[in-house]
């Protein structure tokens, strides 16, 4: 399939997102409760609807797996894995930190992945074979931290709630030996470890929709995004996931991880 | 003293930090570590620096206590309290999320409190006798969430790493009696108190230059703010700060806190 083409599908798509998602912004939209607790809201449905007609429009032969309206992804072949509103949380509590994710698996694979943040209006592309691009105002540059100690590192995590059972020692160990822990931030944090501001993001529990479009920008700005166990990411792990802004970094990060 | 003297004189400072702030932003700027481990950039000290010179040039007879160069809070008459980078940790991982933090406390109580987001251009302004005001292109309107029950509430807390000892379990009793937890967000989340978005909002360790803006900026929204005991906020205080929508909500959320 032509790369560019599938480019502008994830970018019309991620238009169109944007377009629903920003309106509903801090304007007191209510959540319901899905089975699992998490919050989904009005916006989350209408932004999905809208990225599944801007690709289905463009590749109407590939299928979608979304975090609202579920699908079926394939063993081989394309699939585009899309996510409306990564961070409910955050885009309930106002914070312009959630995010809309856009992915396209090739046999399981992510090929190509898009973050935008549509009320800051930051957008992070990577697609295999090319350099991450960061596009947006406030500021930055792709590429992480070179030559950095483990020990300096500025680690980030969603929420330590996420890190029960056996995972609590393994996240203590990797804040034992990094610098610094800040919470929260969801995929946002991807982006800034495509862009050398958090060295190191871990989060659990992650599905499908809510890393592959990650793996894509966090490589093609030169650094690693794996499982806990250094295994690459794909649809039935066990949900776990560390990226780093080098591919040493995330290699001195996996060693502490297992203690 | 003119209020609308004073809120100009917190208005220019609160620019001149903004102006020096800004260009620091995601340039991989690096921190020295304080004595307490807490991160202080370049940035930090120069901001200060600006924010004094805008309020001594307008008050030259008003002292000024910062977070970074110190000073004496007197026993009476008017002390400006400042933070110019509150969530340093945020500023140097590139988050959006850190303020910018001006107030005047007149014997010891704030009477005007300013909170800034230099790279989303946010700013909220409390003044005593007046009605909060929120000046930004990001969406909301000030005023908390009325009639909600706690258990409904969404609370926000910088990081659960601030809650040791007998803190940990009088957190726990309020995350336990609240809708959902989210962390993250330094002293922007009393900004979104203030906007109805996050309901109720938790910190410990809180130093004067960390709550002294948000008093103003909560109370003059409709909300209520005070240590976990339900008492005024005051320097010398144990460091706990509890913020609230709405001053029923912020009642039933202390009686969660006591258990």
């Amino acid at each position: 399939m032509d790369q560019q083409r599938l480019i502008e599908a994830a970018w019309a798509a991620a238009d169109a997102a944007a377009a629903i998602v920003r309106p509903f912004f801090r304007t007191g939209l209510r959540p319901q409760d899905k089975p699992d607790e998490s919050p989904v809201t009005a916006a989350d449905q209408a932004a999905e609807r809208a990225i599944r007609a801007a690709l289905e429009a463009r590749f109407p032969a590939i299928p979608v797996l979304g975090e609202e309206f579920g699908g079926q992804l394939p063993d081989s072949g394309p699939c585009w894995v899309v996510d409306p509103i990564d961070g409910t949380r955050a885009f309930l509590t106002g914070r312009p930190s959630f995010c809309t994710l856009i992915a396209l698996l090739q046999d399981g694979i992510p090929v190509l992945g898009l973050i935008d943040q549509p009320i800051t209006s930051e957008r992070w592309l990577g697609a295999e074979g090319r350099p991450t691009t960061y596009l947006g105002a406030l500021g930055g540059r792709i590429g992480g931290r070179l030559d950095l100690e483990l020990a300096e590192a500025e680690l980030s995590a969603t929420s330590p709630d996420q890190f029960g059972g056996d995972l609590a020692a393994t996240f203590a160990r990797l804040r034992g030996a990094t610098r610094r822990t800040y919470f929260g931030g969801d995929a946002y944090c991807y982006g800034l470890v495509a862009l050398g501001q958090i060295d190191i993001a871990v989060d659990a529990g992650m599905k499908p929709w809510d890393w592959a479009a990650l793996v894509p920008v966090v490589q093609g700005a030169g650094g690693a995004i794996s499982d806990f166990s250094g295994r690459a990411l794909r649809a039935g792990g066990d949900g776990t996931v560390i990226a780093a802004g080098t591919r040493d970094l995330h290699l001195a990060a996996l060693d502490a991880l297992r203690g």
